[in-house]
């Protein structure tokens, strides 16, 4: 039986388990919800993950949820490719670069998302303010590491590269839209300001299977 | 050349490391550093960990932070007593919780916590309601859990009962201050209201080792 998979679009945590199901070339049955019709809260996703919340991984009876808990069940499973590193040092950098991101970046690039999506980025300046400064001093320490380096750890993509990448994509997004013209012009071009982070973008929009891994509801 | 550890006395992630190390009885050097005198800021520390943060592993010429990471290196080099599963199942959900407590419950805790210890109950009392609620319903998840198994995951002591455990033990000793009378009636006693984790606390208390890890300034 092959694994399924739940995910919605947009979702970062979501995009997170479909870069590793890709990037490992591992089968699965692609359940796509939909937020807007709130089918994350239907009886069936619910009985999976009480918390109502995608992306939910089904293998048989096995059920896994939170996006770094199913890429590690991936990894012990299909340990080809692997993800989490090939020695106990680059498999602790690894989790070090996650851990960091989330406590350190993780909530800062939702502030701004949000502020820019949904709440108005001149009613949250202060706390905008406060984001962009850590968001923009993590991404110089980020685009050190890549200006020297292919991928966030080591020599090959990991589960590095696939917990930063797609809260930046999502970053980029909201940025483009017109009411973000101010911060816009402050953090882009990434080419110019983040060489080493576009190319790496890039790099990873490149990897057999990335388009099944895209947002659909962004190209409509 | 013997792991070393630089640790602060009080601190839940530098817990962990602890807990870690002293499970899996691997012999380290414990350097325990003062927040008191800032030395979590000194130049040596500064020079392994530029967020100036414990704890801090050091392994010959490799260096490693953050709890999860510095466990993960510790998981890789020497699997025996593993805790993080002894398959893709148990590790999956070993993480899983991990997540869950990362996502939904630390922050509240933490900010219960500092409201008892720093800001005052009464000054921030919405903030702190909301986050009693939380950790309320989150505790009554683990105690179910509790009341079935011996352990957070699986048959035996793993990673997650190594990052709940340090923040449930530090909102005991918060609670048991005079500014906390109010929270302690509601949440405690443990024995009573959640007698699972009540138990489970006392197992853990019980690991060979445990008396070790156990923050010195708390003694005094």
């Amino acid at each position: 039986m092959a694994l399924e998979l739940w995910w919605g679009s947009g979702s970062p945590y979501s995009w997170r388990a479909l870069l590793g199901l890709e990037y490992k070339q591992i089968p699965y049955v692609s359940h796509l919800v939909s937020f807007a019709k709130q089918e994350h809260k239907s009886p069936e996703l619910l009985a999976m993950n009480p918390r109502g919340r995608v992306p939910v991984l089904k293998d048989g009876d096995y059920v896994c949820f939170e996006s770094l808990a199913i890429l590690t069940y991936l990894e012990r499973k299909y340990p080809e490719r692997p993800l989490f590193g090939r020695d106990p040092a680059e498999a602790g950098t690894i989790m070090r670069v996650i851990a960091e991101y989330q406590a350190y970046v993780e909530d800062q690039l939702m502030r701004i998302i949000s502020a820019i999506l949904f709440q108005g980025v001149e009613e949250r300046i202060e706390e905008v303010e406060r984001a962009v400064r850590v968001v923009e001093s993590e991404a110089r320490t980020i685009e050190g590491r890549l200006a020297k380096s292919e991928w966030l750890v080591g020599e090959a993509f990991s589960a590095a590269d696939i917990a930063v990448f797609p809260g930046i994509q999502i970053l980029l997004r909201a940025l483009a839209r017109r009411e973000a013209a101010e911060l816009r012009n402050r953090l882009l071009p990434l080419e110019t300001n983040y060489p080493a982070i576009a190319a790496w973008i890039r790099r990873i929009e490149a990897l057999p299977g990335y388009e099944r891994t895209y947002p659909p509801h962004w190209r409509e």
